[in-house]
């Protein structure tokens, strides 16, 4: 077997691509090892993903006979190998639970990333229960009066470390709207609540005011609307009127790890695409 | 054994309320059955919920002897019979999926209610899916301009039958705030989404627009305050990007029929307690 | 749009079958609604489901064109409307909550079946709580000496009212090998445990016992081996030391009911496709 | 305050037990912040727990007043410092996930335990993604022969250090009835299915080959009879069809993590209490 690769695209929806897409690929000798498509009915949109070994023909010649279907069809694709692992930005303040979390992940071989670097806002003995190993760590403090040149620097380490994906893993500090559009599709955030319910700053404090029975955590693309971005995965537990505040703090960590953990793999594995405000989810 | 009672309270805590309520019974030849109790240290409050066998000593002379406690420690508190069936007005519009399921409970013998009225704003021919059986049933339809009547009479039937709970069985009319106000802490409504998220009309639809990963129910006593009362229970169920409108319908029947159930069967217990903004729900 | 079909299939994987099937249809004018598939690596098996629109194509001129490629492949297929109501076969005992909770989900339009016929081997008195309706009941009291003959006549009901599935929902008897081989791949059991814990009689009260913290109900096609048929649906929910085996099945009650209804619904939707032991369960 | 203490209690259930605890307790200034109780009916017992602050009288002198009421009752209880972290040996072969999570959360002060040695039957090396920092590391490889000396080493260990709980953190070895019984009541093991089903070695690969629909985890304390102790806490997630038994290896460690953490967690705030083969669990 070759190195596997991994398709995705979106497009207007109509007959026939499902065939034309599969046709190519078994004509070029590929084998379907997995596939998903997704019609949006209520958009008329088309969504498919494919993993595939490519058998002898080489990717620049898959890539550039796909070339032409996609532009007959106006699609939105991507062409990757499956297996390679993508570079990722880490940020992070204080609280490193889901920094923790992601690198036990990364170094057990749960999680296909390669983490380039560290970006904190801290200083590197702040974040003192994690091993942060090799991993460069970048101390980039921000006030209102530097936030423009450290998103610069942030941007910087992202372009000079080829990060193909950034996450805020806890990072606490609002990303400007130029920030944020530029990377666009490429950050994810986990905020500690369940979306829409608790937007902005406490929610698990807002949560124990308002005496809700469950709490949960939400990993989204990072949009310059906050807590408004395409969301990728969700999961909430049940609480009870005895959990404080802390207590619902110490809670809501087990559920943020696992949600950001998740929304990454999904990301990394190229099973999230973008469907407008919405995301199209390809679990395996 | 006697027939059980049950006894729930609440007031500001300090030292020796635990004590000085079980030694009041121990002394009267009481046997605890179950007990629970609650000290909210955010708001310096103690509430309380006891099941007990009264043995020889008659309710009212329980009551009687309870009565200067509860002076003492300005308590709010209530003494019941723990089996007697509650009675219960149901209201209803034209979804009758929690109708239908509130009363299989009820006939199976699950549900310590005593249905006394069903009131429609639809005739009841409306019903159509559901077995109403002898229960007698009120079309009341509501206008703006009939608002004010319609709930007048609403709670001419609830004096009339007695009731000591209205349950808004997906009623779909929002109460006045005189109505509210009158059932305060006696009227369960379902919302169909995860409060404080969709707040308002058509929330599957909202959540549907919004991309979110779950939906959820919600169980909350009315009140002038438009989905802000004190929650009783949550639930909520993952959804997928594949899911229509429709389909988030579909599941979200299955979550409110189980939600209000549970709230209902909760308050009939007399496991739920008002803390402000909040409740104190006692689980068995 | 003409009537959509949806076509099912499995064979032993091999390059290029999904290009071959969604030719075939793109090629007669067919409009894929929704489609699934699955590469079994542990078994080399392929599974396909495929909604579509077959335009002006009629359904017999497809199932003749797809015949030739279902032989080259060697496949099992099935083709058929999907809008079709299926018969469906109800088998009851004194518990009904199932039953009733499955007629409901079909009353409102949920379920797409057609409930040709209630067996019960207790008199239509005994289901006091569902309404049965114009549903052809018929009592089949059964011993040890009488099953041969009851299960016969079970069949000829099935066959005289051309009945697709047989839902055992809470029969609470144990079908013959005879009659489980009879039925093979067309009969569903909701077991109340997660199997494959607490398998045989009174799970709630073996589940009690043995002190576990969650319960769960599992949905399964019947097999000769008892409570070891393909597994479709399962869910499980938290429980306490204060839940007495009584409380247990109350909880269950609930958890068996929405087992049951979902692994019908995804039956009657052509969603569950047998891999010998298990099941591949194609969600939408 | 003074600093808080916990009293755990089990009995036959008799009439009077809360009053008399409780009072005895406000008799000597305490101030109850935390209490629950149970009535088990099936087996006539009672359990409770009561965290307070003892105000200005001493431990020991509490200590001594309650012992003659605690003879009286014929009770197994325990009195100890809330507060104070209590000394866990921690037990793990090559899978490392469930020691990392345990210290991680130890580290920031969500677990209040003090690791006083890590027994593995691998050496430290083999622990190479998690970070062991000064806590004692003992490599104590096991084989058939030198089974009985090991045991005694862990013994010696346990004692040496004082240790109260001894945490099997996927440790793969099965103790001897002797280790069994020797740290009766104070040894937790994770097993990695949802008990009781798939008792036994390679649970992931027992369920895929079942096809269940979900995979658990169950932490117990380890009695001579294998995967049979008392529960005290499970946990269990839904899986599908195109799980390989490597990726619910992957899903399980999740589960496995949280579960242990709880169960450990529950333990070390004295919240589990033995009741025959079950246990009591008093969440807050």
């Amino acid at each position: 077997m070759s190195e596997p690769l991994v398709l995705t695209l979106s497009c207007a929806d109509r007959p026939g691509i499902t065939a034309r897409v599969t046709s190519f690929l078994f004509e070029r000798g590929g084998n379907i090892l997995e596939a998903q498509q997704f019609n949006d009915r209520t958009s008329d949109a088309f969504f498919m993903r494919v993993e595939f070994d490519p058998a002898n023909v080489g990717r620049a010649a898959i890539r550039e006979g796909f070339a032409s279907i996609a532009t007959e069809y106006a699609m939105d694709w991507k062409l990757s190998l499956r297996d390679r692992p993508r570079r990722v930005l880490l940020m992070v303040s204080k609280f490193d639970h889901c920094l923790a979390d992601l690198l036990y992940r990364w170094r057990i071989g749960e999680l296909p990333m390669d983490p380039v670097a560290i970006v904190s806002n801290h200083p590197r003995e702040a974040i003192e229960h994690t091993h942060l190993g090799e991993i460069p760590f970048h101390h980039l403090p921000v006030t209102r009066e530097t936030k423009q040149e450290q998103e610069a620097q942030v941007r910087k380490i992202a372009e000079d470390t080829g990060a193909e994906l950034v996450v805020l893993a806890r990072y606490m500090q609002i990303l400007s709207d130029e920030q944020a559009a530029h990377f666009s599709g490429r950050c994810i955030n986990i905020h500690h609540s369940f979306l829409p319910g608790f937007k902005g700053a406490k929610p698990y404090h807002q949560a124990h005011e308002r005496g809700v029975k469950m709490i949960g955590a939400t990993a989204h693309y990072v949009t310059s609307d906050l807590d408004e971005g395409p969301i990728i995965h969700q999961a909430a537990e049940p609480i009870s009127h005895a959990d404080t505040p802390e207590e619902l703090v110490r809670k809501g960590r087990e559920i943020e790890n696992r949600v950001l953990a998740e929304a990454v793999r999904l990301h990394l594995e190229e099973r999230v695409l973008l469907n407008g405000k919405r995301t199209v989810v390809f679990r395996g």
